[in-house]
């Protein structure tokens, strides 16, 4: 890899100093084909490296809320920083243009790489708000434009999916461990592994998704499966049955036997009686099996048969049993029927035993819960009332099912040094132009209280200045803040030949508590669920003075016939 | 790789006889970890070869519709031909198991492949209906268990965004163009690279995404966005103004001053006068910029200011400038506004030149349209009357928006020969136990009319042969059926140690064809978007009364207190 004379180290010997993408089928071919016919037009008409600048950034939250996270910049960094085509990708991309496009152009391609691009860009795991930059990227236009898919592609879903997290963990509490189940039903291979790594980031616990506990060292939880339970037929077919107690003391040579010991006591026990009645064998048999397998973190699905009257028995003399070998079991899981009702009931049961049997902590035995979860019915299982200790949430959750995309555009704003805006009949989609500077502003009470965003050449808002924030479409709408803190929100994050110090990409767990800390944050109202208050975006006076110019400048008259 | 015995053939030389999944990320580990931990119950049980038959299926299509198509095989079985764990991956599963579990397991991880596995499948690009397996796989226990995630995760989301694409393509209409746009706004990388797939399979034409050309052979398309308009500023900064003409005779040295000349022309030709007035000085630039470049397919994108006052003008000038060199000028595009007034003027601007100047074929510019469509627009442009020839589709379609996930699942049916039903008080989750067959019946008018379950050893439906076709659960709910042709659904993709021949993988192409005859040969009423007629799906006599009695057999008998 070639080295510009003053752009960025792009390797270490023969190893790049960013890693690659996590998924390799990102590569500069995942990009739309106009960007390479306009590459094609800008070096033809000579103005392919004329400096632009462009902003990523989204117009409205998702789900009917007042904030996004912002996730996927490692990967867009990743791209960026090993960003080179290979021959074979010159030829494909050869073979697609019109047989008119002149060589010199291929020419241009094959030195084509990032080092003199600058990336300014929110720290990932920041709470985001509409029209604010996500990233700032200024390059030649060329460049730039040929990673406007790519980068859009990279951010869209990470912060949906990150926020989809975010809002799950809001309704389900911070006490209630949250693990992430939805690699089947994700869209695709890395739609999956991009959820396990953002439903994380956004404060889930765990993931089921073993190569995203190995990619991202997220980690991992799982059990069994309905069919784990309904392959085993009696508790006769099961040989080895000898277990080894805790402490390694002594030897059951029968386990089945003591759990069906168990059972029988269970059965006849007065507070019991009528409660627990004959249960599933072929379920017993599968229970014991598997704490015969895992006697240390023995936890079961309990809805294969009938929760009531077969899984939660069976799995009592299971734990009863591995208790008395001194092990504690890992807890059950329900994934149907009426989960407030189950669980409720579940951890009566539960007390019940820990009193009669004299076994301390069996009524804290831990109910996880698992059937089509989503902000509804956790928020539906709150209102109830339920005694579920941890969530497995999956298609709602990685699909984004209540609005599976984010609208995150790339808007051009400045070229050459002149600002350049695109304009529309609907206001909401009028883009801010100039190279901007964006920060965030603390009031008293330590809440964000708004965003602003000035020319480049502004100064910064001073603490204990007094401001003028102006909405920047809305006339009427402007603010005065004095701000307590003032934090500048994009940094550098490859700095091309700008000569600034390159942001360090820290690792996903820092990126996770930042986002946590951030959220804890905002002011409650802004995060709510019903009828949130939204956050205020602004800019400054003279930033506004000179859109409404543009604008003015930019319009055609309209003429009433 | 090593051969067992009697299983298929895996490699030649060192090159696996199928290829590796599309994507890298796709690997054993991409599953979920109560996958391992069952597989590790089951070989401490010592049941982990016991033979199981396992069918995957969905229990309702998507969108509202009555029909999905079956997509995703392919990656199916790549993933399976090439199935092995490396001994990295294994080295980080026992690092996610309890320290407890015995080395052996690992040891029966390094050997195992699906050498010993059958796989059935129906054929991709298929239509498709609830309860009916779209794949069987026969084999030991703990292989198909692990394998269950990332089967469900390679066809839930192909079979999706086909049916999603299938239903785009039956509400455009077989004449229009479908090209899909939605990269940048996919559920990641391979959500995009997916979608391209998958919604050419399901009917679209083309894609945007050149890693998807490249990948798939499938036909791009892509012109400019409203950043190249907005990067230009005037007509003078074009410095490259010569343009030789389609035949080569000649060259016009100033193309710049004839798109003006023919500006001009328009503005003052008497039908257009006060229809074209003056134009945005930029976007003529762009326009001119991109026709220089692009000279036989300028197409041109012209909302990016006014559409009617200076997009389609200006777009003209080119147009018809162009065709005095004797190029054809590709289009327009619009992307955003009303799309059906917008195409029906520029149809009629269109016609009106094509008369005036003597231009002949200019009537019939292809128009494209691109904001944000889907099923829903696609309908009311239809009601309203527009002019459109090509829809560029993007975020509704590969996000499957309107429903993001398919609901596929995989159930134990039958284990060491014996039956397995699972049972549940949602009578639509119940499953059809035993290893099956699957036909579909055709009527005398060619229309497919049902499909019928079988068990695995009954005679196969014969045509002119009366049978008695019944709801797999609903007593009442039965019919004869005299099949004027027979189909067995499911063919052997995977024969393991069968025996069987295998199925070869058809190219992208064949199967996208297949899918489209095969949606052309349904009956009308069951595709219709309002309400449309359920597909009837069946079991054989034989196999109701066995459903029945199992069913019997295992649930419990209720008490009412």
């Amino acid at each position: 890899m070639d080295e510009k004379a003053n752009g960025p180290k792009l390797t270490k010997g023969s190893r790049p100093i960013i890693d690659w993408p996590t998924n390799p089928m990102v590569t500069p071919l995942l990009t739309d084909l106009y960007q390479f016919t306009m590459a094609y037009a800008y070096w033809k008409a000579g103005k392919h490296q004329e400096r632009a600048v462009f902003d990523l950034y989204f117009r409205k939250n998702p789900f009917g809320g007042e904030y996004t996270i912002f996730a996927g910049l490692e990967e867009c960094i990743r791209l960026i920083s090993n960003y080179r085509l290979t021959e074979e990708q010159i030829d494909f991309i050869k073979s697609s243009l019109p047989g008119t496009c002149e060589d010199g152009f291929f020419d241009y391609l094959r030195g084509l790489d990032c080092s003199e691009l600058e990336v300014y860009a929110i720290s990932e795991g920041t709470v985001v708000f509409p029209k604010v930059p996500l990233l700032i990227i200024v390059g030649p236009v060329a460049v730039v434009q040929l990673l406007e898919t790519p980068l859009l592609n990279l951010v869209n879903f990470a912060s949906l999916v990150t926020t989809n997290a975010a809002r799950h963990r809001f309704v389900a509490g911070k006490s209630k461990m949250l693990l992430e189940f939805g690699l089947r039903r994700a869209q695709g291979p890395d739609g999956g592994m991009s959820a396990s790594k953002y439903c994380y980031m956004g404060g889930f616990d765990a993931t089921s998704n073993v190569a995203a506990g190995q990619k991202f060292g997220i980690p991992l939880r799982g059990t069994h499966s309905h069919a784990f339970v309904s392959s085993f037929t009696s508790p006769n077919e099961i040989i080895e049955k000898s277990l080894r107690s805790c402490d390694g003391s002594r030897t059951c040579e029968d386990f089945v036997g003591l759990v069906q010991a168990w059972l029988n006591k269970l059965q006849w026990s007065p507070p019991l009686r009528g409660v627990f009645g004959d249960t599933n064998q072929s379920e017993l048999a599968a229970f014991a099996s598997y704490a015969l397998a895992f006697p240390r973190s023995f936890l079961a699905l309990v809805d294969t048969y009938d929760v009531m009257k077969s899984g939660i028995p069976n799995f009592c003399a299971v734990a009863l049993a591995l208790s008395e070998l001194g092990y504690k079991a890992g807890g059950i899981r329900l994934d149907s029927g009426d989960l407030a009702y189950l669980s409720t009931e579940a951890r009566k049961l539960f007390h019940i035993i820990e009193k009669e049997f004299n076994v301390p902590g069996f009524g804290k035995t831990s109910i996880t819960a698992s059937n089509d979860l989503n902000e509804e019915t956790l928020d539906a299982l709150n209102k109830q009332g339920h005694e579920v200790d941890a969530f497995g949430i999956g298609t709602y959750l990685v699909t984004c099912y209540a609005q599976a995309a984010l609208g995150c555009v790339f808007k051009l704003v400045e070229i050459n040094k002149q600002p350049r805006i695109k304009l529309s009949e609907d206001v909401t989609k009028v883009s801010i132009p100039c190279k901007k500077r964006c920060y965030r502003l603390y009031g008293k009470e330590g809440y964000p209280l708004v965003d602003i965003m000035t020319g480049e050449n502004e100064p910064a808002p001073k603490v204990g200045e007094r401001l003028l924030c102006r909405h920047p479409f809305s006339e009427s709408k402007r603010a005065f803040v004095v701000p307590q803190k003032v934090e500048e929100l994009l940094k550098c994050y490859w700095p091309g030949t700008s000569g600034s110090a390159r942001e360090e990409l820290p690792p996903l767990k820092v990126i996770r508590e930042r986002c946590i800390q951030q959220l804890e944050l905002m002011r409650p109202d802004h995060m709510r669920r019903l009828n949130p208050t939204p956050y205020k975006v602004s800019v400054s006076a003279k930033l506004y003075d000179f859109i409404h110019f543009l604008w003015l400048n930019e319009a055609p008259v309209g003429e009433l016939q």
